[in-house]
């Protein structure tokens, strides 16, 4: 058996403890799996007297995240501290530095840096893995970047925030506002500290960013994707979609177009009966598409101590194996600048309005929907007592540009009340 | 970048022929992705006239599978002929012998003799990889000996035969007869050559056994397996437990028990509203379940020539990126010997029966339940113009040797047309 593979873990929140717990309860079973022993040699924290529950005084403290990173007996640095910039960052250029492996948790770091910091661990010969990045305990980095290496990947989607999903399927289970539910979620501990990387889709998006770089093989571009929360979404939405055979998710959408790259994270209906639409509360599900494997889904927890702990042992008992693919699944440097599309793939539209009840008013609508080109699948008129009548309109296919100049035209003709909601619907 | 990878190919009907596809297709996407070019050296099949759609006269042409396999200007030998022994396992150990890593699809020789040539292959340094030969393109074999590779697994199960789903759910979707959908899935050339691969149950097993393998760390035991097939699966036992909310699958379910390990394929309710109980028609499912990941679910296609082609792939493009994990998650001589399960974990239970019309005669079969310790969770006795009358029982959780002897008292109350049906509830 070769020398033990041994890990400095900056980081003792959830996920780090989740870590340790695994080594130390695990011992054998990683030893039998990985070929040799996995250690710890040294942990690093914020707080050296917090009461974690677990048995630490084997390790060495290291009070500063980068001189962790550049201890001797370290020979993969674990970054579980979280942030794009900061500690976490300059601890993971200086285990670069030091020609050390890095395994992360930190999607914000990758999203944002990824790219850099693959660069400079790969000219050391080294590499960085995220599985635990992505959709927590779905080995999905792993199943897009080797299992399906074979295949040129058309789409990637998926459900990648379970705080979103878990308000979302609550709404629509309890017929409460997005208001109440939120309110509950953050009572629970559910939402980051900033909510808004949760429901304004920025930690999705990061996700997205990382796994679109890998099914095209093109750089990081976050900062290129179309973002959008889920603010917005009422309990009248919900329900009217979902009396439309639809649910509402974010959704992450990156696909490689004639136009260019196209990253989409925002609200889509999609099919009640399809497994996203099924997907409840906090589960995280990944649809990948590729030209030879046709489509598959992954299902899984998308955080929580067990499952991201999972993602970042599975990544370490591959270097312990001596496996070290590309961080992106092709050399960091060799990957192509993309293209962002200059528009999205033409879709079918939700559309709901009020409409004012005078003789004529559906007829303008309908005339603004025919001039712009857009043809109309499913039409409802609802029963009212207000004086303006609930409709919804689902299009056939339509441009995402197509749409809006209609929407906008919508204003002139003075029978609604209201904006119009158009919400995508994606074909899953 | 380094030298080339060069494949020898027995093997050129459906996967084989795939598998040349992709490597002329994406030769530049294959190279990029795996640090190396990955080249076909020589191929071989039975006839060499045959017309297959491709370019082949690139490629030696090799008669003899062994002497494909013994060939210099071949590193990886890729195994795609089928069949437990003959040409494809006698190839194999050529293979092995010559000092070269393996790649095949044949699950039945994989169930049979895996862990010889595993210990054979890795006793050389070499190994075998078999993706494709569980669950078509879903890359679970990579899921549970990698990306879990930190878990303790609890269990596995799976939907891994196509064609035993697609008779199921036809049956279901449209009221038909086994006998009826059985000929209809011939017709359209879904069946193995010997049928009783499929409905039998003989080739999910395969499939199952060497997922347990990695599992659970144990010598493959397809020996050992409970194996029963759907022929006994009627479309009145489809529609009643439809009725019960349940959907009956074909599930192969290996689990470590405090009794050893049990390892089953045999139909089962499962609830409609589950991940398995809504997968339809030939889509394969596997639910991976382990102590710190919790529930992962994998669906795709479970056969077909780009699915199964896309595995091979993903297995080669490891090989040319350097990775060669023991062939089960560890080195094969290190798996320990089950200890198959004395009885299977207790479950509900499904029981179908033709009670006679006369007073007392549901008392008497409550009373045979209740003699066996076995207690009833829900009942329906269903309309009828027959002399009897069908009653459906759910039981709570019960052993399944308890369920047997209550069944065979049965028939002692002589209240009771024909045997009743008994079919076990898997919780998922």
């Amino acid at each position: 058996m070769s020398e033990p593979l041994r890990l400095g873990i900056a980081g003792l929140g959830t996920v780090g403890i989740g870590v340790v717990k695994i080594v130390q309860r695990h011992a054998r079973l990683l030893a039998r799996r990985a070929g040799r022993d996995i250690s710890i040699s040294a942990v690093c924290a914020r707080s050296r007297d917090k009461d974690r529950g677990v048995r630490l005084g084997d390790y060495v403290w290291e009070d500063d995240p980068v001189a962790l990173a550049k201890r001797d007996d370290v020979d993969v640095f674990v970054e579980l501290m979280g942030g794009a910039d900061g500690p976490a960052k300059a601890a993971t250029e200086a285990a670069i530095a030091s020609g050390k492996d890095v395994v992360t948790a930190n999607k914000a770091m990758m999203a944002h840096h990824g790219q850099a910091l693959a660069i400079a661990a790969e000219a050391q010969g080294h590499v960085i893995r995220f599985e635990a990045a992505v959709a927590g305990g779905i080995p999905v980095v792993k199943a897009l970047c080797e299992g399906l290496a074979g295949n040129e990947i058309s789409r990637v989607m998926g459900v990648l925030n379970g705080t979103c999903n878990y308000i979302l399927t609550r709404m629509q289970a309890e017929g409460l506002s997005y208001g109440e539910v939120f309110k509950a979620a953050d009572e629970l501990g559910y939402l980051e500290a900033d909510p808004n990387l949760d429901v304004g889709g920025i930690d999705a998006g990061h996700k997205l960013a990382l796994l679109a770089a890998i099914a095209f093989g093109t750089q990081v571009a976050f900062e290129a994707m179309e973002l959008e929360g889920i603010e917005r979404i009422t309990i009248e939405d919900i329900e009217l979609a979902a009396d439309m055979g639809f649910r509402i998710k974010l959704l992450c959408v990156a696909q490689m177009t004639g136009r260019g790259l196209e990253q989409r994270t925002s609200p889509c209906l999609v099919p009640a009966s399809s497994p996203l639409g099924q997907l409840e509360n906090a589960t995280n599900m990944v649809v990948l598409e590729g030209d030879s494997v046709g489509q598959i889904v992954l299902r899984g927890a998308g955080a929580g101590q067990g499952p991201t702990a999972s993602a970042v042992m599975g990544d370490i008992v591959d270097l312990a194996r001596g496996f070290r693919v590309s961080t992106f699944g092709q050399p960091a440097a060799s990957l192509a600048k993309p293209n962002p599309a200059s528009s999205s793939v033409p879709a079918p539209y939700y559309l709901r309005m009020s409409l004012q009840d005078k003789p004529g008013a559906l007829a303008k609508i309908a005339t603004v929907l025919g001039d712009a080109g857009i043809s109309i699948d499913r039409m409802r008129q609802y029963r009212h007592v207000d004086p303006t009548a609930p409709v919804l309109i689902v299009t056939h296919k339509t441009s995402g540009s197509a749409l809006r100049d209609a929407v906008a035209a919508m204003a002139g003709t003075n029978v609604l009340a209201g904006e119009p909601v158009a919400i995508r619907i994606e074909a899953v």
